[in-house]
């Protein structure tokens, strides 16, 4: 039971982040979401809210990253997979009447100058992402530094892109941007990788 | 005077929304940060805090935009001007010691939900942006839709790479982008306009 409410407190903190950004997402705010006693704040996360946040930011990440290597590995191609990951996003999205969105871009603009472990912990995530493309990228045979900036490409515009589906409450640019990607992936792929 | 302390507090706010959210830019903050009393507030922006998001938002989305433009009129082609303008963006990030950030993510992020007027303005920012871009892309015989796309990729490239140079705290990821950026606009221009 108590690690129900903690996965809760979790899984509302992320959501409420990716909603409302660092400091939209008051303790208040967290406690009337997951529906639990404010007692349970303290007991569950000793360090306050800096603890829950990063623990949140964490496991949003973690899920992030989960996702994008199941499109890299059931994809025929690098390009494709990085594709599927957009579209993927684009639905949750979606469904979540666009309050789905990156879980370190608020933090970064938020809060990340203040708090070194979760700056790391932001800066960690864009390493993994673009170490996952990049790594596909290689496996099908582009050079390395070629692949670093693929791979680079490849998670700054999905990042823009959920701001752009954000503001215009549209998941159209995921879709247009995963499209671009993956004719810029394949171009850069040998031929009988594409 | 009057209009001076006005223009002081538009600019604290533009820039603390850019550095710490919507949330995080209290009126406290902002009443701090410019050194303006608290009478002054509702004298100069009856609306409270909401007019002064919204008008320090459009004044920095016109600085944006006015930087954009100068870029992409002074460069020897679009291809070149975007790049010239994800440079002059690191410059920006690098002098203010990585503060600096798109004027409207923050606002996607936080808060363009709860307010009809904010999130027009920020849809209206991406619409400007990717419009200039498409215009120039087409000017130099790239035909529409493709130059929306390409415009599409790299506002959203570019808003991602903000991010990322925030996260790691180095400029880099902004030059990368920028000259991948250069390179995919550029294979897209007949040849004579590259």
């Amino acid at each position: 039971m108590a690690s129900y409410t903690r996965a809760r407190m979790i899984e509302t903190t992320a959501r409420l982040l990716q909603h409302r950004g660092y400091h939209g997402a008051s303790l208040n705010d967290i406690l009337e979401a997951s529906g639990a006693p404010r007692g349970s704040l303290y007991f569950h996360f000793p360090g306050g809210k800096d603890q829950l946040v990063i623990e949140a930011t964490r496991a949003a990440v973690e899920e992030a990253t989960r996702a994008l290597k199941q499109c890299l590995a059931e994809a025929k191609s690098p390009a494709a997979g990085v594709r599927a990951y957009a579209e993927a996003a684009a639905h949750l999205m979606r469904e979540s009447d666009f309050t789905f969105g990156c879980p370190v871009s608020p933090v970064i603009l938020d809060a990340s100058g203040g708090n070194a472990e979760l700056a790391a912990l932001c800066r960690g995530a864009f390493e993994e992402w673009t170490g996952l493309i990049a790594a596909a990228c290689v496996a099908a045979g582009v050079p390395k530094p070629r692949a670093a900036t693929l791979a680079l490409l490849a998670v700054t515009a999905i990042e823009g892109a959920l701001l752009a589906a954000r503001a215009y409450r549209n998941i159209k640019p995921l879709f247009t941007i995963g499209e671009e990607l993956e004719a810029v992936l394949s171009a850069a792929l040998p031929r009988r990788k594409r």
